[in-house]
Parts: C-alpha cells; structure tokens; sequence
C-alpha cells in the first residue's frame, strides 16, 4: 500500500477510457506516464458500462482499461459512478428524480438526475458500489476511490421530492421529538404557522412569499445529511472491500448546498475541483461592486478566490493540513458565459499555488477533450485531434520534485460554518451582503498583508493560533460560546457584522444580539443600517481628545452594511461619523476581542494589520495579484497579474511564481 | 361607544403578545400607555392559537391579554385572523391553497395561502369570525375590527386555481347573461377566441402569448369580487355581533390588485399600512427614469409617494376625509432589497404628514422586533433586547394633542379608476408607462405646487373642485363621459394621455378615442407615438404668427409617449417640433377641459401652473422634498431633505415638520 | 389563372371583414382597389366563425366576403386557419395543446395553442383545410393560398407534450435503426446518457444541467420535421382541390425554431412578414455591443436587419428568385417593448427595398386597426376611426408600375444552415457569440460595401457566384466537404469560426476542426478564445519581413471570439498579436479559401473587400445607412437615416428612396 500522503508534490489526470477507441489506451497511459503524471482517476459516471442492464455487470473494459494505466506504471483512483444514474434504472424507477424547488421533476438528459433521499436510489447505488469494491477492491494498482461526483452540482442538493418531504418529517420527528419543540424552535406561533402533526409540515417551498428561516435552515440541515448517509454507505462498503485504500470526494468551490465539514467526516481528506478562471464567476454571484476584479483576472483567475478553496479543504477533518485537487484546471472551461484561454504560465502558478497551499496531488482535467457531449468545448492536456494543448507543455516543464510535501498549519484561522453561511444568504437584508462575499474581504484582506490562513471550523481545536477572525460567525450556541471564550485567552478574536445574531434554530437571542457571546465581546448591537448601493457611511478612529469640530483625520467607508454597538465593557476603536449612526462605536475592542461592525475592506485591512503587528506577525502589504504562500519553510512568491511587477527590487515576470529558500525572505 | 373619529390625532401600536412570554404582557402594555399610545391592534395571523384544532377553541391566552391592555387603558382593535389559516385547516382541505399565475400550488409555510375564492375557506373564515366576535364582539375594551390583513399581499389578489375557474365562468354568466353578449364584448372574433360555452372559457394565463385584454380585465374584476364577497360576509357577522365598533381594513400603498373602492364599500373607513422607504421600491417597479429620488430619499422616502397613499385612502368611501395609518414604519422594514435606516427624525415627520392628510390615527408597526420567524429583521419601537430603538423617543417626543382632527377636503381632486390602472398596465405599449407612475408624475406635480390633492374615484362627487386632474382615465363609458360633462361645467378638467381610448370591455371605441367624451374634449386621436428610452420628442407653446423658420423660444420634451390631436372645436394650445409629429397638436384646451398628451414632466408642471393660476388657487413652488399639507386652517410646512432648506426666509432643519398658524401662511 | 410572378411590383393588404360589421365590407373594397391594391388576404385565424362547432360549417359569410372583394376587382389569398384552433376543438381534445419547455400546458386564450405532433389536430386540421379548399379552391377570385400562419409564433415550434415524446422516440427509430448507432451518434457514453430502449429516451428538457447538445438538435430536426409533415399534409390537398392556385407561407424573421429551407420544399415561393422596426429587437436579442443601431434606425429599422430577411426568403427553393411579403408593416407594431411611430417615408422606402430584393407582392398588415382583443394597439392604413392613418398616404403616392419585376441573382453568395445555427446557438461558449449575429456581421459587411448578396442553403448550386461568404457553417458532413470542394475549384470561399467544428449529430470530429474540410481549408484548429464582453485580442496583417520590435502599422480587435490555427498548407494573412494567441494565424489562405478565425467586423471588412476587389466586384464602400439594392438593371439607391447624407455629389434626403437608371450607377 502506498502511504497516505507523498513526500513531494505528485501530479494526476482525469482519463475517460470509455470515451475514445480502445486501440488508442496504451498510447495514451504511456504518454501520461511519460509527462510526469502518476495518478489516473477514471470510471466517473461510467455506470451505463459497469451494468448496462440491472444487475447485469460488463467489467471487461474496465479489466483492461485498469490493466493498461497498471502496465504504463500509472495508479489508479476510481470513482463509484453514482452521479450518472443509468437509464434503465430512470426507466425502472422515476420516483429517483430530483424535484425542483418550483415544483417540476428534473429529468435524465444530463448528470445528478437522482434524489439522494430516495431509499430505491440509496439501495441502487450501494448495490452498485459494493460490486465495483468486490471486484477492484483489492487490484494492485488501485490506490483510492472517489465517491460519486461533485456532490450538490447542477443545484440538487436539495430535492423538493415525496421522498423528501418523508424523509424531512422524519427526520424533524427524531431532532425534535415532539411538535411543541419544534414550534417553539421555529418560532411558528408566527403567522399561525403551528403544526398539530408532522405530517403537516411542508417542504419550504412554493410558499407564498418568504418561508421561515428557521424551517429552511432545517431544510438544509436535513438534505446536508442526506449526502453525509449517502456517502456513509459508500465508505462503510469500500472501507469493507477496499483495505488500505483511501477514500475521498471532490469537492466544489464556494458551494453552499451541504455542509462539507460533515461530509467529510469518514473519509481520508478532501478533495477539491480547481478551476480558477471559472471561479471568477463568483464574483458575479456575489453582486460584488468590483467588477474590475473580474476583468483584471479573466486568464489566471484571482489568487485569494483560488487560494481561499485550497485552504478551505484543507482545513476540513479538523484541519488535516492535507488536500487533492482532483480535477485542476489546465485550459479553458466551458461552463462560464464566457471562457477565456488561461494566460501563459497560468497552469504552473496554480500548479504551485495549489501546493504552498497544502496540495499532496493536483490531477488535471482531462487528458484529451470530449469530442461528444456536453462537455465538447471544454479542454484537456491533448486537444481534439490528439496533440498536446498549451497546458500540455507548462505540465511537461514542471518538476514536481521541487516542492516537498508537509503539513500546513499557519498561525491565523479563519473561521467558516456552513450553517452561519446558510442564515446569512437565507436573510442578507440589504444588496451585496453574501456570507461568501464578507468571508472573502477578511480572507484577501489577510492574503494582501501576506499572511498564510487556515479556515477551520468554529469548534475545532484553536490553540494553535496567534489570531482568529470570524467575518460572518451568525450562528451562536452556549457551548461554541464557552469554546470561544476559552479560545480568547490566548490569541487575538476578531469578529464581523451580525455575529451571534442567531440561535441554533436560527432565532434572534431574546436578549438580542450578541446573545451567549455578550460577555466575551462586551457591547450589544445598538443598530444595523442596510445601505442601499451607493450609499456609504463615514467611519473614523474614535478619539478621546480631538478638538470639537474639527473634522476627522482619515475616513474610511462603510459599504452595504454598517452596525453599531452600546459598550458594556468594551471601548470603541472606531465610531461613525455623521448618518443615522453619527457618533456610534463602530469598532470595538474588548480584551484580547475585536469586533468590526462595518462593512469597509480597507477599514477590515486597517485593524487586521494592528492586530497582527501586535501579534507579531508581520503584515507585509502586497500588490493587487501578488501574494506569498508558505509550506515546509519555503516561501512560494507569485505574480497573478498579466503584467511585470517589480516589487521589493524584485521582477516579478508576468502570471508567474518562484520559489524561495528561507534566506530570501526577508522581504 | 366611542365616536368614530377622535378630536386630534392619536396614536397607536401592533402587538403581538402571542409572540412573547406572558409574563411581559403587563409591562409592555404599562409601557405603551405611558409612551401616549391610545390604541393597540392584536389577534393578527393568530388563528393557530385561536382554533388550535377544528372548532376546539382556545380563548383563555386571549381573554388576558385583551383584560390586560384594558387593565392599563389601551383601547383594543382586534384582527380576524383570516390571512393566515393554520396547518390542520390545510391539511385537511389543501383545495383552499391558491394557484399561481403558472399554474403552481402555492403552500403554506408563510402567509396567505389561501384562495378567496375556495367555497370551504369562506365557510371556516365565517365559523372562526363568528366565534371570535361571540367572543370579543361586545368586549368593553374592542372598539373596533380589521378585517383580514392587507388582502391580496404576496401576489395572492389573483388565484388560478379549480375554484377560481368555477367561479370565473359562473361570475361570467351573471354579467354577460348570453355567450353571443361575451364574445362581442370580449371581440373574440379576433383569433377564433369565441366561446360556445362557458366551461370552454380558461383562465387568462399560460397562454401562448398574450391574453386578450377583455378577458384578463374581467378576471381582475372577478378576482376583486372574490374579496368583496370574502370581506362582507365578514363585515356582516361583526355588525350583528359587534354593534357600535367600527370595521376596517389596513390596505397596502399603490398595490393595482383589485378595486380598493368596492372593497372599501361597507367598512367605516379604510387604513393603509405606510412604510415610506420601503415605499421607494415603486419607483423601480415603474421603470423612472429618475434613480436619484431613490437615492436622495432612502432614509425618509419621498413625501409624494407616502403623500399619494394617505390621499388615496382618505378618498375612499366617495371622500370620506378620514382614514386611518394602521401600521406606520417606526424604523427599518426587512423587505426591500436594502433597508436603511431612518432618518433622525423621520418616525415624527412622517406621523405629521399622516395627520395633515387626514389620518385619526397612526398605529405603530410594531411593539417590539420579532425574534423569530420571517421578521427577525424588521424593526420596532423596541429592540430585540427589549430596549427602546430609535423611533421609541421620537413618538415619546411627540404630542399628538398638537394635532386637531377634522375632515379634509381639498380644491382640486386627481381622479383614479382601477380599471383604468388594470388596462393601462397590461397594455403599456412603451417602456416606461405605467398607470401608477402617470398618476404619481401629476400628483407630484401639483404637490410640488404647493397644491392639496383629493384623490378620488372619477365616478364620485365632483361639485366642490376648482380644478380635476385625470392622469390616467383610458376606460370610459357614456356614464362616465355624462358625468364628467356635467363637472367640466363648473370646473377646470386636465386630462392626460390615453384618456377613453377604451370602453368598459377594453375594446377601443369604434369611432376611436375619444369615444364617448368626444364632444368634451372636442378633439379626437390623430396619432400615438411609444418612445423608446432615450427617445424624446420636442414641444413648442403654439402661436399663430412666429415667423416661418424661428425657433421656438422654450421647448419641453416628452419622453415614453406622445399622442396628438385632430381639432373638433379644441384648440391647441402646445405642438409637437420636428418628428413624425411635427406640427400635430400636443395640448389642446376646449372650454373647461384641457389635455396634454405628451409625456413630460416639465410640461405638465407648466400646464398645471397656469390652470391653477386661472383657478386662483395660488401655485407655490417648492423645492425638491420641501412640502406643505394643510388640515383644518393649520399648514405642515415639512423638510424630507437630509440636508437643511432655505425658503422663503424660513430655515427648516433636516427631516423635519413645523406646524404653521394661519397668520404664518403667507409664503 | 395568373401567372405566379406579376411583371412589376404588386401592392395587396391583409384584411379581416369578420372584424368590422358587414355593412362596411364594400366600402373597403372599393377603397382598397381605389388606393392600388390588387390582392387582399383574408380568413386568417377565423376557424371558429368557419366552423363554429364540429362539422357545422358556416360559409356564408365568408362567400359574401369573397364576392365583395371580387366585386371590387381585388383578387383574394386565403388563409387555411389552423394557427387558431377554436374553443370547442380545446375543449373535446385538450390532448392537442402544446407543453412548454418547464412542462407547463399552454393554453388557449390567444393562438397557436396546438401541437403539430398531436395526431387529432393533424386530423382536425385537415379536414377544415379539406372543407375550405372543397369550397372555395376554384373559386375564380382565389388566387392563392397561405398555409396556417407564422409557424412556431410564440414559440411553439417545440412542445414537450406526450404526442412530441412519442413522436420523437419514433423519429429517432426511424433515423438511427438501432440504439447502438444512436448512442455512438450522440456520443451517450458520456455521463452514463446510452439508452437501452428507445421508451427510455426523454425529451430534450427539464434536464439537472446542459441537455446532450446532439440530444437537442435531433430534438430540434424532429420538430421541424412536424412542420413539414403538418404543412405537407394541407399542400396536398390544395394541390388537389385547388388546382392553378399558387400556396406559400408567410414566415417570420430571423426565426430559429425550424429548418426554412425543408418547410418551403413543397410550396411555390416563400412569403414573410416584415416589421422593420419591431426586427430590431433582434439587435438586443443577440446581445450586440451596438446600442447605437437600435436607437438610430428606431424609426426605420435598420436596412440590413430588413434586407437579410427579403434575401433568405428569396433564396429559399434552392434560389427561387422571388418571394412575397405577406405582411408589411405600414404603421407602428404593437409587439416591441417600445413602438415608435415609423419616419415620414419609411413605408414607400421599404416597399421599395423589398421590391429591388426580388418581392412579387407587399401586402400591408392590415387594413384598419383592430378596435379588439389583442392587437388594439397595432396600427392600419385605417385608424380606429377609419379615417387613414400615416402609411395609407406613403402608398397612395406609390406608382408600383415603376417597379418591374425580374428574378434576382447575385454574385455573392451567403451561406445560411439551420442546423449550424441550432448547434452554434445550443454551446455559444462566450457572451455575444450568437449564430444570427455572426451571419449579419459578414451580411451587414458586404451590404456596406455596396455589395448584393444571395442567401442560399450551402448544399444549394453554388455555380453562379464569384465570392461565397459562410460566416458561420459549424455543421460538416463529407458531401458537403466534397460539395464546397468542387464549388472552390471556380469561387472565391470565405469561412467564419468554428467552421466544420461539428459533425452531422453535432459531436467534433476525431481528427478536430475542420474534419473533412481540412483538406480544403489547408489548416487545424490550434485554439479558441473565447473574450469576455471588454477584452479584446489584437491582430495585424502576417508580415514576413517587418524588422523585429517594430509595432504593426495598423491593428484590428477581436471581441467576442478568436481562434487560431495551425497551418498545412495554408498561409497565415492576419496574425494576433500579444494575449494568449500571440503570433498565431488569425487569417488564413489556401487557393480560393478564405478562413476569418476572428470577430471583428473592421476585419471581416477588410478581407472581403479585398477579397472582392480580386473578384472584380467593386466593392463601394457605402455611409451608414445609406444602400444600394439592384434588381433587372435598376439599382434603388437608398437612405434610411433621419437626416440627409450628401454621397458622391448626391443628395439624399431622409428616409428616401430613389431608382438609378444604368447611366446613372457610375458612383
């Protein structure tokens, strides 16, 4: 067996073997092999080949297929094909297709056309899986599984289905045992909402107008254990028939359909699918007022949107300090409006971004491009006609050898919770507030003072950390309260708007915001102002001794979002200046915690920066798209930008990235 | 008993004690007795807690609050609890769920999930009606009764479902008597629509492309009844057993879903729910060109539109003079896309504007914020913490002694028709028209004239006007057209674009426009002209003898539409410049009666001006958000800027009103 | 009997005598002839009052219609009415109404709600078409026929009902024999899509993401398919039952929901409808950074927009030469979001253009305004009051004798597939990239060189022509690559992106782009960029000697889309500069064959023109808006902008055409 995680950074490639002619197989395994590349994972959505009639297995093609990668020296990651459901099996059973949240059955013509709470799907699938892992479970040269495909993509991570809804009330029925729990947890003697039984309860959907938040937040909860059961299954059966190897799923990007850090749970590390052009598009999602971004971007993608993922599963498992990219990027995608060409040298910068980053594999995707389907504009190493596309050669030039493996663990932790995510975007309150969206103004604002980030969940283990910062920490319990509390006598806390500003059933605290973590913050919310676009609200530094009158000597903006705070033990750092808020603590400091009430990337930049100074941690301001990583003592430098930057009398070339030796960091 | 109207303003709240622990209930009613609140409004949407079973009553919760706000001299309003029927009451009959316009079954899990027209919820709204008014009806402490709340909310006014199309076709055969009678009405001639029996006849949706108006117009009419129906059998249950209080029913701002003048038939008067920010989003439902009033106006709202509504509602019941605010925004909504702040203020100012426009009473929304369910976000007069929130000083600050009652009725009358607005608005023909934002663009004209507007239904008495302004009246009958002759002989009529282009079955009048008002107008319709956005269209003052070739010396310029005009007696009192209209008549004036046909602001400023003049009612220009309201020989002069106004000599402070005496008003 | 083609141009009108009272039809008449209209169409739409219930035909009034307009001299085109199924046919065969793309029903209340796949309205139509024709089809005054109305109008060319999954699934039987052949065609082995039954094949909708794009072409052939089969089935029986009369259709433009070209076989020319300024909304539709366009020419359409149109019908019938308009619009349209008053002239201009473009007959939609129903707001030569409106004077002053008519047959040649539009539109891969769009970037460029152009299939007789443009011909099978071989050997061949980049079931071919053209091509596809909307890729003219460094003298941008190429015998004319494609092929050139991998009109200018100059076709550079169309030795030269534009020491006044004689066309 092999171990867990190399010693250096190793590199992969997705392979289709069911979709060319099988004469050209060992051409292909032998020029992977030839370019570098020592993992192959196949059989994703191949299900139609495993068994093209119920239970009637063909497991030739597959044989030789395995057979080819092993002689070319490749080893093998499989995937459990359960994304693709066959047709005979829609045929057989329709009840397995996904509903919409308006109403309408999602039928087969694409991919993920099943509903993960479907017991015929569950059975179907580890039916499927279990004779996969007896027959391959042992093989040599397999070394890993994946299960399933990108859980939650084409949005069916929620299905608005009869076996849902069962399955909703049931589950409701062992959360809350009884009704008059739940109605007290919801809150539902508003708008008449009480349930006199649990067949009553709806799916949160086709209401009339808004749904309880309490009642959607249960929702997600529910279909996120949905795909932690599904998965569950598939591990226990490969766990079984497979010893000894490891178990994954690649992961997608920002997605916000399930919890990840309980999905995670069970298997060996997470993977992730990077592809950072296509990335960009979150910035669209999130209304975010900087479209130059975007712009600026379009051929590498932006470091900290990239880099955020990275560091975000590697820090599920508690932190694991490891993670795959499963399917990297290496040409253009298909699935944006539009699909710039990647820049010259964007492979090997995210190559290594990936691997500062904390990456054991990066495994491109795919080998050669579809010639049929769906995904026939979409790229590969090869191109259509079989020769090597521009990411072919930057692969080719790339010695993975240079970068050494080792755990990441860095000394500042974001703090990131599905759940929080969940209730903010379910009530965003005003345009342009997005939890992903304020998360990443703390993230960047970190990764342009040139500091490493963990993000880990809020109840891990923080002892390690110097500073936390928690942008969005909405969701508050006693116990997280008490563990952040316990957190906060030995590093520095920072806290966004709208912290503890719900319960665990998504409720405002009778005592109003910030609930369980009012002692530890030492203020409660005064007021929230929503700012429409183009509005702002002025922000200074709080002073005790500026003469009256005289205006203020910086300014900094609020944006979207600005919260004000009465002092109970606290002191302000900053209030606003002028508006509604005129006068108001905007920022406040109570011991080792800060909390920042507005929303204003330079003014977040502003306090992480003396914190860190006063942590001992050395910001180093750095130029729009470059950005510092660090892994195992060496310090990869890179420049995201299309253009030359010379920075600290260094030339950086354009879309570019170098290695330093400690010695040369004293940048 | 009380008098219906009261001897100055008075104020009040919405409370929900079913919302918070019992034992609060006293403290808070002491509290709003003492904050100067007179009425409280309760029981809204508590129909789980009424009838938590089919026909098991629970009364008991509801005895003591009732004996409660009592014991601390609040006056109570209770609710039928109709918006909101509870989760046994659907579970039990789901055929009451209304139907979306896309055929979808809207469910609960919010509020209003109900169909009017569904014969089963008519029945249960009775039973749960009468059993509350045997309850409640000759309580000491209820001096009055809304019914419902805000009928048609969350886009329910129209239901598509099995029960709306029974109903449709019945109410059909009432009105048309024969087929032969619809098709002619309907032209269903056009396309082969015609019907050989009423079951053929479908709901207007899902159609291919559009619905022929006539059809879509009697289906609004229909839907319109459903509520008056819904309402009276309401009304009459609470007249027997409630004798001596009053009924009425808390509408919401410009909503175009049925005809507020029959639903208003029947009740003592009409309430409106004011939320003046939130308000703002009607400028961007009706496409303005004029994104800076929502900009400028975001922390107070613009005094018209709030201004159009108090108006609106005092016109009901033929111009009752009297109306009352039942829910008034004492802080930030929770249901626009951003919701700021108010401004300092803004809680005062508006609650002075209700009463100069005729309010009795302003009803505070809501006592204290939710902490749960879908409102966790909106605000009240106290905060989450049970703390006061911002406008909680500003209503403590207030006396409403300072506030005399009495009926108003003003000089000039704007004329408003939901059947216009219905045709209007499903054949706009240009981006940009809207009947709601025609109406308001010569409402805020003559506001910011300084004129004091009725608004009123053009069917009701004109006889005590110097001036009527119909913006918008495109349906006409010959009633109507004898009506309006009749008050076009004492008084000055302005008339704008589109006016009797249509007959009461949408069709065009077979002579064209001005069909049955052609002789008043002495006009008829030579051409229309839908201006593109960005298009305009020049206009000149018409003179007989301007040298041939000299350039007007003032020109105004329609923007979204233009009509001209053949002269039959009329004269022309402004013509198009240039364009396919060059020449062509754009305002023409025949006796009494003028209409402009032009869409432009600046023109219909102008042509007000000088009718008012000739009027001698005074036309007074006031700067952008300066108004003045006038109520009983006392004059509102208000500031709804964020920034101090110079006027007239006067300095009025940001958001602010100051009540000016008789001797004063000679700005 | 007529001849089918008028020696000049003839003038005709739509009408609609079941509209108006009976007693004005001779009047009509009579004016219809006074004003120099010879043909008149009627009974469109008017199934219901032909048979207004099963079986139960009412002639009568239709036979005195007739004799009215034969009385007055006019010669009559009727209408089989099956656009309009009547109420009683919904209601005995709900089976027959289409289903939309969600799934839902569509409804009667406006037209065309009727499936063509639906086996009982295929029934119920022909035996109404075989009632009218048995009745009128000798008629002395019937001249022609027009079959249904406006195929696919409110987009119902595709229904998803069970008739069209049923259908479909035999389709496919009938073109693929076995699964086996259809899932190699479709490429199903990708995500798991291979059917082991035909039943098990779903209509192309509803899918959780991208549908198979060979899934929905063959959905889309199938559709158009229907089309024709619908349409075949009313042709033969008019062929039978009205011999000597001529049957068209009148189609729509720029309409993507069937294969033209298939639908017209059968019939003996192709008519269309034409609506100039309504046709600018296709500027909007395909997303063209040209904003200008639309507003400039929002008063007379823009020339190109029309003059595609009048091309592609008259080059139905493998190039017929002649076509009809149908429908001219002679006032403002009702149907755009605006609807400006069309320009002084615009309605002779346009009758103009469409003669010199090869029409027999513009017939103007309609004669008098409805007063009714959906279209009340859609102009006439008559306004509701029947006095005439604007157009009815443009035409009046027309002398159509001074327009003789000839075939059409130009140099150049255009090739126009609907099965590549369907392709190119299903995966356009960037914001902007759209099929019509590119096909009128190459159109609009030959036109503003003065150039006329031949719209023709590609498999079509190229034998004529000295130049053949296809701007967008994705779909490539290997008799059209013999075809297109043998048409090089004595044309010049321009070809547009993604040339051949598809095979027959829309799959790349193995051997990538451009698979059987290759040979003729002299080159592969190297890459494609695909440019968001703002990023541009710079190209010069490939020189071999320019010193190194040295910046070209002159640069042409790419929006949109690049491609680049390697060369195999071709040679590089254009290179890109800087970007991804740095010194790549952007032009290229092999014997007669042209490739343009770039958007960018400059450029695609720049080529043909040089391209025809080699021709010796004298390419003149014409203003904007200004054109020159020749038909029969006449040229039409022509100004569609509001102003005058003085061109080659002429004058040109606004919206205004004028004849050239020979002698004349020296410019």
């Amino acid at each position: 067996m092999l171990p867990l995680h190399p010693t250096h950074l190793e590199l992969g490639v997705c392979d289709y073997p069911e979709h060319v002619p099988e004469d050209r197989w060992a051409d292909y395994a032998a020029a992977q092999q030839a370019l570098g590349l020592r993992f192959v994972r196949i059989a994703e959505f191949a299900w139609s080949r495993m068994e093209p009639q119920p239970e009637q297995y063909d497991w030739a093609w597959l044989d030789r297929a395995i057979a080819t990668y092993a002689a070319a020296g490749l080893q093998v990651v499989l995937c459990t094909p359960t994304a693709a459901p066959p047709a005979w099996l829609v045929a057989q059973h329709p009840e397995i297709l996904p509903h919409g949240r308006s109403g309408q059955v999602k039928t087969s013509g694409s991919r993920r056309h099943c509903d993960l709470s479907s017991p015929i799907y569950r059975q179907l699938s580890r039916r499927v899986t279990q004779a996969m892992a007896e027959r391959y479970g042992q093989h040599p040269a397999v070394v890993g599984w994946q299960t399933d495909n990108e859980f939650g993509w084409g949005d069916t991570a929620q299905s608005y289905s009869p076996a849902a809804l069962a399955g909703f009330q049931e589950w409701l029925k062992e959360r809350y045992i009884t009704l008059d729990t739940l109605n007290e947890a919801w809150g539902n003697g508003f708008w008449s909402m009480e349930y006199a039984d649990w067949t009553q309860i709806p799916l949160p959907h086709q209401a009339v107008s808004e749904i309880n938040p309490a009642h959607a937040l249960d929702f997600m909860r529910f279909s996120s254990d949905q795909i932690v059961q599904f998965q569950a299954e598939q591990v226990t059966l490969l766990r079984q028939l497979s010893p000894g190897r490891f178990t994954t799923h690649n992961f997608m990007g920002f997605f916000s359909g399930f919890d990840h850090y309980r999905v995670t749970e069970g298997l060996d590390f997470a993977s992730w699918d990077s592809y950072p052009t296509g990335t960009l598009q979150a910035l669209h999602e999130w209304n975010l007022a900087d479209p130059h971004l975007a712009h600026d971007f379009a051929r590498t993608g932006h470091p900290d949107l990239t880099g955020f993922n990275h560091d975000l599963y590697r820090g599920m498992l508690g932190g694991s300090g490891r993670f795959w990219v499963m399917e990297q990027q290496c040409g253009q995608v298909n699935w944006a409006p539009s699909n710039p060409l990647p820049a010259d040298g964007a492979v090997q910068l995210w190559t290594a971004q990936a691997w500062a980053h904390g990456a054991d594999v990066v495994s491109y995707f795919r080998w050669r491009a579809a010639t049929m389907a769906q995904e026939v504009m979409h790229s590969g190493l090869l191109r259509h006609n079989q020769r090597p596309d521009r990411g072919y050669a930057e692969v080719e030039a790339l010695n993975p050898q240079e970068f050494p493996a080792s755990d990441v663990q860095n000394r500042v932790a974001l703090l990131h919770d599905y759940e929080s995510l969940w209730l903010y975007n379910l009530q965003p309150h005003a345009e342009g507030v997005n939890y992903w969206a304020q998360a990443f103004a703390y993230y960047r604002a970190l990764r342009a003072l040139g500091i490493d980030v963990d993000i880990v969940h809020p109840d891990s283990d923080l002892s390690g950390y110097a500073l936390v910062v928690a942008p969005a920490l909405t969701l508050m319990t006693p116990e997280r309260a008490r563990h952040l509390e316990a957190a906060a006598l030995h590093t520095q806390m920072v806290f966004g708007p709208r912290t503890a500003f719900r319960t665990s059933s998504g409720r405002t605290p009778e005592t109003g915001q910030f609930g369980d973590l009012a002692g530890l913050v030492g203020a409660a919310l005064l007021h929230y102002d929503s700012l429409c676009p183009g509005m702002v609200q002025d922000i200074s530094r709080a002073t005790r001794s500026s003469p009256a009158g005289t205006l203020p000597s910086q300014l900094w903006q609020a944006q979207h979002w600005a919260e004000s705070y009465e002092l109970e033990g606290a002191e302000a750092l900053y209030r606003y200046q002028g508006g509604p808020l005129n006068g108001e603590a905007a920022v406040i400091r109570h011991g080792n915690v800060t909390v920042i009430g507005a929303h204003s990337e330079s003014l977040i930049s502003e306090v992480l920066k003396d914190l860190l100074t006063g942590s001992g941690l050395s910001p180093t301001p750095l130029p729009e798209g470059v950005r510092l990583s660090r892994r195992g003592g060496l310090t990869l430098l890179q420049n995201w930008n299309l253009h030359p930057v010379h920075w600290k009398g260094q030339a950086l070339a354009p879309v570019s990235a170098r290695l330093l030796e400690p010695a040369e960091v004293t940048l």
